[in-house]
């Protein structure tokens, strides 16, 4: 992360200093990273980084794509090929919606959840050595700090 | 941000605590929200959340396709749908690298530099209304569990 960390945005030349919202992204981004290495480790090896937002944000009984692109915070263009490939993949499978047999909702397949396992699995090892790196308290403040500032920007 | 929330990934129902991976991609995410809302109101109308990826990792002296991609983690794809909008849209420029004249580099025109400023503008307005609701101490406390993370990982 040191080489994106050394290259700051072309505006902060003025700012040393990188703006929190870059210090979320990056450490985000870091745990991406981390997810999609150890999911190649573990097989999935057909799951890039960019792969992540799908599961990221699928619900459980299914989602839509145009939902899945807004959450994701990405074009449904984008977001369409990303699920497109996990089908291919068999990650991923499209049924008609129950609710609306018109409309398409893209679902888990069993090796979709299996993947979804490991990446949480991933996920707890990280935390593990951030612990071990900080110490229980500071982690757990950590924790707290975005906690709070996640649940003041839900009431906005 | 609450309806994310509320939405915890599907595998993650036994475990009510969203892991740090979520909470730290939710909390950036909701800062490039803050931004998207922010650049619409002051007139830059035609950047969508998506496209805040470009303009977070673009170079100052301009940047490859690849690069951009690899950095923002997204496939490259869906990177040159992100690059042809802002390019159609002024912020962008397509320019031979002077290094590869037949490579080409990204560039930011005087309209996305003008984007850049305000971007950081609107973000460094959201640091502030989280130094209000922290506290200056525990904001600074934030910033460096943050930073120490960040650091620890350009390591590995």
């Amino acid at each position: 992360m040191s080489r994106h960390a050394a290259q700051p945005l072309p505006g902060s030349s003025r700012d040393v200093r990188p703006n929190l919202g870059i210090l979320l992204r990056q450490l985000g981004q870091e745990v991406v990273r981390r997810v999609s290495t150890g999911l190649a480790e573990a097989g999935f090896d057909d799951v890039r980084p960019a792969h992540t937002a799908v599961f990221q944000h699928i619900q459980a009984d299914g989602s839509r794509l145009t939902d899945l692109a807004e959450r994701a915070q990405i074009t449904k263009q984008s977001m369409g090929y990303l699920v497109d490939h996990l089908e291919r993949c068999g990650y991923l499978e499209r049924r008609a919606d129950p609710a609306d047999r018109r409309a398409t909702l893209i679902c888990l397949t069993e090796h979709g959840w299996d993947e979804i396992k490991t990446a949480l699995a991933i996920i707890a090892a990280v935390e593990q050595e951030w612990e071990t790196q900080l110490g229980a308290q500071r982690l757990q403040q950590l924790r707290e700090l975005l906690t709070e500032l996640g649940a003041a920007s839900s009431t906005d």
